[in-house]
């Protein structure tokens, strides 16, 4: 079905809208409307509406893939992989990215208004890695793409991915998941929830109601965000930005104050209820739970061609949870290659100079395309 | 030399002063007095003062090693490894345990009242491992303890009996350092950091002043714990602990609530600015970068007789950093016993029932007292 939909523009975020003739039917039996969903596209869908690539973005990041944001002034945060001539080219496919469901920049979240026209706040319903891609496709039904040639994204975006090959195959084409995983590793669960705990111990969290006091838990968020770092930034990059801990200084700390620096930016321009959310999201993430426990089930008779990448430094998602995705796959018949990549920049070589990345990316989607029936 | 102390005892925590005739060196250059330092002891010095055991503590335990602490009520911390029969017997061992300098048990640290009766706060001078060791050795000195038997710990406390060893050498007969570490890891340093800045984003904080008008930042210092939690605790109890993480339930989150509650004790009983400053001198440890980067240089013409304990699921220290130990003392010539134990309790490993780990110990102590000349 096509959904009741309008788009809507302002301050450069275009979103599209569903009012509540189409509300959002919740994992948790919930429903949610009206809803706002922000994305962006670069490209043109061709006349048989086989071009389209949905980019899945990340934890942090957000639909601005592959043109500056607008509202922070940052960069684009994928301009190596997504623009003309580049492996996900725009010249020759119609690229979509959206922020996700319980975002900050668009979409409708915690910091959106509720019905009533005050924040949601923690009376934003609790939301899945499912509802998240559930909200996707009622996305690219709307934009008129039935079928999606390819979905793709790193980290929690590889997620997306995932869970979009399993749970509309017939819809996806190619996947490709980086840097992924199937299921939290126990490490990310307990550093997720040390970044929840410092937003909540932050006195400005207000039990989630701060925006309707024009207060900002940032001293949480940021410590959150070095939460996020310690498993995020490549080991060499970790070992630089901490080693001054060993000076042993009084607090005026070099480290910290360069630590809480970084993450200033950051608590800028993130919304502490979205990383609440949004890492509730990731930590219930588990595919194979979802199909009885065995990963291969949750692939079985999908017509989908795979490419799952790993980076041999990653500790937030190590190669070994890209492998258990391959074999399931594998088990399952699925189409799969499967590439680990050699990199010193760990979880982060995604959106690094890579050659070997960017050359595996390129193979894969132009074997695709050509499968596809796509012209170059 | 003897220096001119004087021991007191008040509300059950026993210390040993120092005046300003005693004032301890820093390694920093500076000097600090008065100091306090509080202490327990068990068992009898013999007549031949050769029976000595020095119990270092970890970050987070305190000086009652094997009784109940009249101050928080809570039991002994190593009640299996030190009283009458077990394997530092106190019937055999005159066995002394002191609150860490720096710490907030009786000894002097940043709640302490400095000479202008207010408490230091942020005025404590920076502490390094060597200082609080050399602080031990004033103590020993002022309870009539030349040479000691044993030097012991686990931990930070391991940590502290490397560097009695390397430090005074003929005054170590022989040594055990627990699930340790000649220099932290990054992790380590990173998780420490983490924890540092959630306690100095609290605004109960104050800047370290938090006493003098009597608040505390507890939120601040659960979430410190939580950190410090994520290499000390076995992988087995982290990950029940963090699972509930998967459920997608709001923020009367059942996980979060109870690793705040496991934070709650820990927050009544520990001070911040202890933690800051602990930790930063755990984190300024390294013992091969004191001796031009050779670990072996720091036990050269030792004739300490060492026994290097290690866990093998211990995250936080693990094996391979005790293994670099046992190798540098090796080299060094020193007479030196290793062990790893399989236990599948990580890093506390060292705090629960462990027979191989309690045998370990009994062996190399008995066979260390028997060349020492102690009768059983």
């Amino acid at each position: 079905m096509i959904h009741a939909a309008k788009v809507q523009a302002a301050g450069g975020v275009r979103t599209l809208g569903f009012d509540a003739s189409s509300p959002l039917q919740l994992s948790s039996g919930e429903t949610l409307a009206p809803l706002a969903v922000a994305f962006e596209s670069y490209g043109a869908l061709n006349a048989e509406r086989t071009n389209a690539v949905l980019v899945c973005h990340g934890l942090t990041t957000d639909q601005f893939v592959a043109g500056p944001n607008p509202v922070t002034g940052r960069p684009a945060w994928w301009p190596r992989i997504v623009g003309p001539g580049r492996p996900i080219d725009t010249n020759r496919f119609y690229v979509v990215c959206a922020n996700v469901l319980g975002g900050a920049m668009g979409t409708t979240g915690p910091s959106s208004s509720a019905p009533d026209g005050q924040p949601y706040g923690l009376r934003f319903p609790a939301i899945t890695l499912a509802d998240t891609v559930r909200v996707q496709s009622m996305l690219m039904e709307a934009l008129g793409v039935e079928s999606l040639f390819l979905v793709v994204g790193p980290g929690f975006g590889g997620m997306q991915a995932l869970q979009w090959s399993s749970a509309y195959p017939k819809r996806v084409f190619a996947s490709i998941a980086i840097a992924a995983s199937a299921r939290q590793s126990t490490q990310n669960l307990a550093l997720n929830e040390l970044g929840r705990q410092a937003i909540m111990a932050d006195p400005d969290w207000r039990n989630g109601a701060y925006l309707a006091i024009g207060a900002r838990p940032t001293r949480g968020l940021a410590v959150a965000r070095t939460a996020a770092h310690i498993l995020g930034a490549p080991a060499s990059e970790l070992r630089e930005k901490f080693e001054a801990a060993r000076s042993s200084e009084r607090f005026a700390m070099s480290a910290a104050a360069e630590v809480r620096a970084s993450g200033a930016s950051f608590v800028d321009r993130f919304d502490a209820n979205s990383f609440l959310y949004l890492t509730r999201a990731m930590d219930g993430f588990d595919l194979a739970g979802d199909f009885g426990g065995a990963l291969a089930n949750a692939f079985t008779g999908g017509q989908t061609r795979h490419c799952v990448i790993s980076f041999n430094n990653d500790q937030r998602h190590p190669p070994e949870e890209s492998r258990a995705i391959a074999r399931a796959l594998l088990a399952a018949g699925a189409e799969t290659a499967s590439i680990e990549i050699d990199s010193p920049h760990g979880h982060d070589a995604h959106l690094m100079e890579e050659p070997a990345f960017e050359a595996a990316l390129t193979g894969f989607i132009d074997s695709a395309a050509s499968a596809r029936g796509l012209s170059l």
